[in-house]
């Protein structure tokens, strides 16, 4: 079996070269024709579908599991969409975003070009399939997919519609390639490809993402847990505060943005928590807190470290009652993953501090965490929300699949013009 | 010995909150106090560079590794002006480089904070300890210093003179660390420390980068070997690709911005190489051709495959006669290291179609390669010159050790109002 990846890769490298020379009009038709063979598909899609999600309910996947694998013509309309989308976005390749003369006469340029052959690690939603090719070939890049066994069909029906669209352009399938062999062992060599691959970008749970870091020898940008804070200060305006605690744990507790953690500065705490409490509860959340807490429920379970620590991604948040803006700051130092932390302040020097002293991908100052999102922050859509400090941090668009480089313009100017002559 | 360089990074880490959090101008005065630090205590560096000179004398060392290792007054002296550069130059941290208000309201900023730990992993070159500091402490970050053990009491002294001025400021020293034990079981263990360092520069020989690359699970921006090329096109000015050959070959051979292969367009081979092979050889410059160079001069060697890979760092070229563009193109494609590569040509068509087709960190139009260097390319210094296609690709400066995260200011926004109430 060795060599099987690797192969992919470098056809899926040639194949880049074609699709970096493109125009950006053709790159665009390219990612409308998906979207429209993607819908023209849609009854070989859910067939596929069907048959995936049969397979996962007898090996006894659980109910999220089974929500991530579901398509139907919602779904598929959606990823349409997305393409479309991203199609519209203004083309990211060539522009000379900034340009200097230097006192020798020289004009150096930096151009933005392709990363080169990205590849992507993810689970069980097959909509990852369509929207990161999108951004990758947007970008000019090409990409070698690796989805999770559980969703082998989906994904390979279609990974089947872009390649149509591929075809129809005139431009090589291999642009997107996927690792249809889902066996473990091709995950591993996919990872030592440092000659081929640019970046690998992992999606999904905890322990896949430690397992490609751990055994990566390529480039990786880490797409990790979110245990983001709500932090109310003692200036919060309480209404805010209480929006922002329901929309961020309730409606949507599954995913990355949610909120896992509750800071209520002291001086609020009676105001607020009473408050806060009840409306949790009448929304079936769950509230470990600590002794602060609790001296306003003496029902509710008490908080351990572990609390403190993780991402539930369920109606389950960890609440505590902190002493200062300095102590909340703290706390969100200790146990964050670097993604999102909210502050709920109408005092500007306070949401100032914490700005400053948080180095989350992302800070919202009266918003909710759910913000944290491509689209929402405008990006059109996202490859994931980087919590690497390191190319790009918070969510990925097109441009964070692509590097800038320096083109110098000369006359023949040398450094050494004594050597001459 | 466990756990060595894990405490360094963790006091480091803590100090970097103090770094980070310092205004421009602390920052500022802090680089200008190490200037005068390292000048004033020149004798005493000069005394620990002699001990390390003596001591790899003694080992053995090589010409080019002992060139590396000294240091005079005028090499102190460059240090203490690249010091004043990098103070001078603009402060790249906090400041917003774009917002957008979205249609629900939320301003989306995009403001630059630190990396946070960055590890500088080096051989011979002391003078990397003082401009490594400069450049990190100037983004706001901690390094961690380990240079090369021939160097151990150069690196000491230079790290004296940078800790003292840190004192002096009130500072913690921790922000500039060495690890002083240069014992090679130590950098192993750097290199696994992914939850307190942020990022890993190697910078030395290819046997080097490709330890760290091996076993780095902390991530990492190599700066690999640079071979060269320098295409002279059918529609060159033989005048210019002359001075570009003896510039890129000879002002420094030694260095990754040095030319190592140069491609001649048949149609101007009779007329450009005769001189070039002679002005070549008058510069002890050895030639190794293939067949197309050697109908020049019989008397030269045979270029083989491991010369287009070679990076000679000496006196050494590789040349062959191309039937095109495109086969210049295809060479570079197969040989290149993603460094430099220099086309020269006055049809603007062909430097556009090379520009568009080569991807490496610096492609240059009738200039010399040598160019690709932080100072010639405006950046004031540089922490080394990125092969990585990730994060920064060329010459990396101050804000290349930063990163980009977002800001989002609200009045209370929510994604789910329909949860509320």
């Amino acid at each position: 079996m060795t060599g099987y990846v690797r192969e992919l890769a470098l056809a899926a490298r040639a194949a880049q070269r074609q699709i970096a020379t493109c125009s950006a009009v053709q790159r665009q038709a390219l990612l409308e024709a998906m979207a429209v063979q993607l819908l023209d598909s849609q009854a070989s899609i859910l067939v596929a579908n069907a048959q995936d999600m049969g397979q996962a309910a007898a090996n006894g996947a659980s109910k999220a599991t089974l929500d991530r694998l579901l398509l139907d013509p919602a779904r598929i309309a959606g990823m349409a969409s997305a393409l479309r989308e991203v199609a519209a976005q203004a083309d990211p390749l060539g522009a000379v975003t900034r340009s200097e003369t230097r006192p020798n006469g020289v004009v150096v340029e930096r151009q933005r070009i392709p990363l080169g052959l990205v590849a992507m690690i993810f689970e069980a939603r097959p909509n990852v399939t369509a929207e990161a090719a999108a951004l990758c070939l947007k970008a000019g890049n090409a990409v070698l997919l690796r989805g999770g066994s559980e969703a082998a069909a989906s994904n390979a029906a279609i990974a089947a519609c872009l390649h149509a669209a591929l075809r129809a352009q005139g431009l090589p399938e291999a642009a997107v390639s996927l690792v249809a062999d889902t066996a473990r062992e091709h995950v591993l060599e996919l990872l030592q490809l440092s000659d081929l691959i640019d970046l690998a970008v992992p999606r999904g749970g905890e322990s896949l993402i430690r397992f490609v870091a751990e055994h990566a020898r390529v480039p990786v940008i880490k797409h990790y847990k979110g245990v983001c804070h709500l932090y109310v200060d003692r200036a919060a305006d309480l209404d805010t505060a209480l929006a922002l605690l329901i929309d961020g744990k309730v409606s949507r507790p599954g995913v990355c943005n949610a909120l896992e953690t509750l800071l209520v500065h002291r001086e609020v705490a009676a105001a607020f928590l009473p408050k806060a409490l009840a409306a949790l509860k009448a929304r079936q959340v769950q509230v470990r807190g600590d002794a602060g807490v609790r001296t306003f429920d003496a029902t509710l379970p008490d908080a351990t470290e572990a609390d403190f620590d993780a991402e539930f991604l369920d109606l389950i948040i960890a609440a505590k009652v902190v002493e200062s803006l300095d102590a909340a700051i703290a706390h969100i130092h200790r146990y964050t993953s670097d993604h999102t932390e909210v502050i709920v302040t109408e005092d500007a020097a306070a949401a100032e501090a914490f700005v400053r002293a948080i180095r989350s991908s992302a800070v919202m100052v009266n918003a909710s965490s759910r913000f944290n999102d491509g689209g929402q922050l405008g990006l059109g859509a996202e490859i994931g929300i980087s919590t690497t400090r390191l190319h790009a941090y918070g969510p990925m668009g097109v441009e964070a699949l692509t590097i800038e480089r320096f083109v110098v313009r000369g006359q023949g100017q040398v450094r050494h013009p004594d050597l001459q002559g």
